[in-house]
């Protein structure tokens, strides 16, 4: 045996999705902190081989025995499958990570975004630790950072949603569309893109190339959309701002990975730029790219694949210095899902005793 | 002679622009109220022949002669060529109505938007009335409507804006990027679109094919955009709210025609959505498409083409019973633009004596 013995065994429940894919590629890349990492998925993909730290790993089923002996387990997996199957994971002795929807509004289930409130990752009694939407991780490191000093009182929000954002149905059926309008006069008559797409619409309502759809999830009560009051729920769980009025309009976009928002924010009392972008600038997570006189604002073309909540646009509400206008930008797939499961696995892995 | 020499004569200045063969044809849409059309362009235009009202009419030059006998002038041009000219067409006799930035926020030009403020076309020292920039024009008549019954106290605006906004280039860059990015694994990996698209940019600082740009215009102080600028300056003024606060942050995205825009409009006193809609279904040239549950909601491509404004994902704010949502969108280069410029035409050809 190695010395990985010594190590916390990990599994990767899901690991052959979008973001398990990004998963794999992650546990690569960080220090190598895990003894066995054990890939599990349904059982359509059972025996297939990933490849991580360099290794090919077979993938095993997804049932009781392949918890055996896992210290941690991260789950990317639809909401029903991870329902079911968290529990049965703390039952063999794992802490799950999970990055459904099934337990972020779980009051005794924490929610965890490790720049902000690492230290609810702590206070875990069902053994479970859910991480945020990705549309509410694309903004909140740079936001909790802000809240820290100034203290937050109110955000308006609007996002423009990469189409990875519905995983892989999401990316195919933009590429596929985007093969359809490319090089026609599509987009100039109404409902000429709807007619050119056809079927082709995959998990969105309406064609997304050459189109904004404002429109994620399914319906709520009074109009709401459920990745709105998802983004309004998580936001005030992670900030541990519980009253925190949050006003949020979801778009989708055609853009393949990076999800941006526009997000006005008010605080407490007065704000400067000058102090915002001191404290963006030096916020761990957090990339400020805000020069717009030399270019320099984020887009999901610079930002796809990187880790960093990207910050531009910083600027003083004209008509109230209580309040800041930001353009926020971040990979869904990265921060938005697998690095910020992969930071709440590893802050539990730290709690192991050192091999 | 035919009854049309009882008519008001019309010149259109920039008649072979984008915004200019919209307005060629609303001319041809709308009803006969016009005597001589006359179609006046750039030198390098002279002599073409384009169709209005079904029949041919030829292009003259840009000078001082062509306004002989003209009533009014509509002006879609560059802002400098609007400076020099639109004087030059009052000191001829005509009533300006010009698209350009040139005179919007002159304090001795109205700028009008037929549906809000059309008693404000009457009050013209300098001769010319002034109509909105495309942005502003996308939402501001749904507001006017709101405004009037509830009374506005706050806006915070994020803009979705088509590649048309820029214009003929806009539209030819958005479509070229798009044939270079179809069919690719493109908007994966950082740089890649930059890559891709290279000297391709057009009038864009950034790829906007598979892409959102936060940026329209030019810098102004503190890091706002001049388009930001020109949203909140122009809303005050025709609202007649000089002192309204309002938010706005301009981003581009990859459609070719129609801007979308979300609002937080916040009201002196509590809302209601059900009132709320009540308004928007019975304001003119506003259309309410507000069911998400049946999956209606506007996007820009049911939208391109048609006249009015289009309103949908009506919401009162959760924790703000005072504050509206909405999702809005038009046609920039019809109300937008060239309807908006036609519409406020008729209203001063109204002036004239009945044939």
């Amino acid at each position: 045996m190695t010395a990985r013995a010594d190590k916390p065994t990990l599994a990767v429940v899901g690991a052959t999705g979008a973001v398990g894919s990004v998963m794999l590629q992650i546990l690569s890349q960080h220090a190598d902190i895990w003894g066995e990492i054990r890939l599990i998925a349904s059982p359509r993909s059972v025996g297939r081989k990933l490849t991580v730290r360099g290794e090919e790993v077979e993938v095993v089923a997804l049932d009781e025995e392949a918890f055996s002996g896992v210290d941690v387990a991260m789950f990317d997996v639809p909401d029903e499958v991870a329902r079911q199957w968290a529990p049965v994971a703390v039952a063999k002795g794992a802490v799950v990570v999970d990055n459904s929807g099934a337990f972020r509004m779980d009051p005794d289930v924490p929610l965890v975004v490790p720049e902000v409130n690492p230290h609810a990752a702590r206070v875990r009694s069902r053994g479970i630790i859910a991480s945020p939407h990705c549309t509410t991780l694309s903004m909140i490191v740079a936001l909790g950072a802000l809240h820290a000093e100034f203290g937050l009182r109110e955000l308006v929000v609007s996002s423009y949603q990469a189409a990875s954002g519905a995983g892989r149905a999401g990316i195919d059926t933009l590429r596929r569309q985007l093969s359809l309008v490319a090089g026609t006069e599509l987009g100039t008559s109404p409902g000429d893109l709807r007619r050119a797409v056809g079927e082709h619409t995959g998990p969105f309502p309406e064609p997304v190339a050459l189109n904004v759809v404002p429109w994620a999830g399914s319906p709520r009560e009074d109009g709401w959309s459920s990745e709105e009051m998802t983004v309004r729920d998580e936001s005030r769980k992670v900030l541990g701002l519980p009253e925190l009025p949050v006003a949020v309009t979801c778009v989708r976009v055609p853009v393949v990975t990076a999800h941006s928002l526009t997000v006005h924010a008010r605080f407490e009392g007065e704000v400067t730029v000058d102090r915002a972008r001191e404290i963006l600038a030096t916020a761990p997570g957090v990339v400020l790219f805000d020069n717009p006189a030399a270019g320099e604002f984020p887009t999901p073309a610079d930002v796809v694949g990187t880790d960093p909540t990207w910050v531009g646009r910083v600027r003083r509400a004209l008509d109230d210095p209580t309040a800041l206008e930001l353009f926020v930008c971040g990979d869904n797939l990265r921060k938005g899902a697998a690095l910020n499961t992969a930071q709440i696995a590893e802050l539990v892995a730290a709690e192991f005793p050192a091999p």
